[in-house]
């Protein structure tokens, strides 16, 4: 840290993001990535666009915003394109969060809302999940704030229905529920048809899962018109070209391959089952997962014990150093390949 | 704008950017674009990248880190990579200016700058230039805070030599002064080789002008360890994934792939004295530009005119209708026949 830094940014605590290491190969089953390419008509028009980089993108987005709109039965103007999901849940704390409205999230959910909060100098309440790792909707119901809930939420996977997020929406029109969607495409029921119906909702969603583009960065927003609007205020405030022109056809040719999104989703579903069986059978305790990961503990091995042994043995999972789910790992849904050996290594550990 | 956008961002005004007009095609002189393509190496590896999308980016970018610090001749420590340099720049207004350490800047510069100070809620004062339009170092010297210095200025064109840019960083050196040499490349003096000297000094440049990568939004930051440290806090608590591996890649391309950067920053600098010399013929005033534009006005008529009678005839030019500049226009140096067909036009527009 420099002597010149700033008090607000010297005190926070950034995210830190799922290791990446370089001096090994790993099954990689820790950052949710997926396990198969993008699709061939993604990186066929990324590719394209190379040549033309000399030239700023569209700021507009417009046919990434048409494409995405068409898909999910929108308008181009219910929809903000950004650098990930995390650029658009970052907008929407800088937009509907200050001194009196505080964010509100469970406290065991995704790390980055906390850290979004604190960035911005937003007061937030975090509030605890239930015994059995649920968020009970009840507990917001009558809170005052901007309410931020991953469903299905990381790192538990579990999911609510629709008709609980409606009532959530429904309890108070004058706050904004924001909806993070990342993992919505693996089971989950998602929102964005109520989009139409509240003013007040703002759904976010990714191509980072689903669609294989972890590494293209590119998010998306879908809410009504003035919500978009605002958002867009942000995003003309710090960096109006925040998506470059590769990511932005990459993305067109993404939501245009709706056979091979639907089989990718289709396969991790199944792969999903397939762990999840064998995890049991290995004495592993799982939550249920509607999601791209597992969330498992194991009774007779500490979670940062278990994440070792498979660290040592070549795969990573992600570990939280965290009250009530230290002993728990999040494993990544991969390949099928991967998830045998994944089974096959943790017997091994386990038979020691 | 929503019924729940909070006071601070309803109450901002956005940075508008150079209009990218989709209806017809023009000859684009209005947003200091490379009429060049990216070097082809960058292009290459780019669409190999492509293919592994579904991977998250290394977020320490590592590699490319490491080229341009190789290129610059300082280490991977003294460099961040950011979404374009008007990250690192927003970066440097979140971590060094608060309310009692306001942001200084000129009258007349990079518009985002404003924008920035506005988005970060921060004080600021605008230090009016000379009315040659030149920044006098002397008004910085006493003042308090964090000083922003475009250095050549945009959109005067016109550049501060190294020994009044180290004037300043040595004036003062409990405050931190931030030089973006976004144009530097064109004829400009970097003061990247002050880094190792001052620890107050942040360097910040971008792939977008001299390495024609306006599309692919990478930019970058040189300071001391200690600097860049901080404002990697600032890109872990927003946006720890801000560049997608293509960019990444193409920016390894493009930094190796330094006699086509040479040549093409020589290129705009003989086709920049041509229209200066034709310009003048017709009667225009120029400022001395060090950059890949131009600014200038003709006595006969204004720039709104000037403006309008371009772009009817299918030349987009940047107009800024602000005090003191509105009767110039800002004219990117494009390729040798796009300023032939430009000085062709203008000809006659004058002649009318």
């Amino acid at each position: 840290m420099s002597r010149f830094l700033n008090e607000k940014i010297s005190g926070l605590e950034p995210y830190v993001p799922g290791e990446q290491p370089k001096e090994r190969k790993y099954i990689k089953l820790n950052t949710n990535e997926s396990p198969f390419p993008p699709s061939e008509n993604a990186i066929k028009l990324a590719r394209e666009e190379a040549e033309r980089l000399m030239l700023y993108p569209d700021p507009e987005c417009r046919e990434l915003c048409l494409a995405v709109a068409e898909e999910y039965g929108v308008s181009p103007e219910n929809v903000i394109m950004t650098n990930g999901s995390d650029e658009v849940l970052n907008f929407a704390f800088m937009a509907y969060c200050d001194d009196n409205t505080p964010a509100i999230f469970p406290d065991i959910t995704y790390g980055f809302y906390r850290v979004f909060a604190d960035v911005n100098g937003i007061p937030c309440e975090e509030i605890p999940l239930k015994d059995d790792f649920t968020v009970d909707i009840e507990d917001y119901v009558s809170k005052r704030g901007t309410v931020f809930i991953a469903n299905p939420n990381a790192p538990t996977g579990i999911a609510l229905p629709l008709e609980k997020i409606e009532e959530l929406i429904r309890a108070n029109r004058d706050r904004i529920v924001v909806i993070d969607e990342a993992y919505v495409d693996f089971g989950g029921e998602s929102v964005v048809s109520l989009v139409g119906k509240y003013d007040n909702l703002l759904v976010t969603q990714t191509f980072s899962k689903s669609r294989s583009m972890a590494g293209a960065r590119l998010g998306f927003g879908i809410a009504s018109r003035e919500i978009i609007a605002d958002l867009n205020r942000i995003k003309y405030s710090t960096n109006p070209y925040n998506i470059n022109r590769m990511t932005a056809a990459a993305g067109i040719g993404a939501i245009k391959d709706k056979d091979y999104f639907v089989n990718n989703c289709e396969q991790i579903i199944k792969n999903r089952a397939y762990v999840t069986e064998e995890l049991k059978n290995l004495g592993f305790e799982l939550l249920d997962s509607k999601t791209n990961f597992v969330f498992a503990k194991h009774p007779k091995m500490s979670g940062s014990e278990l994440y070792l042994e498979l660290r040592n043995r070549g795969i990573l999972v992600r570990h939280f150093n965290k009250e009530r789910i230290s002993d728990f790992l999040r494993i990544t849904i991969g390949s099928e390949d991967e998830m045998r050996e994944l089974i096959l290594v943790l017997t091994e550990i386990l038979e020691k």
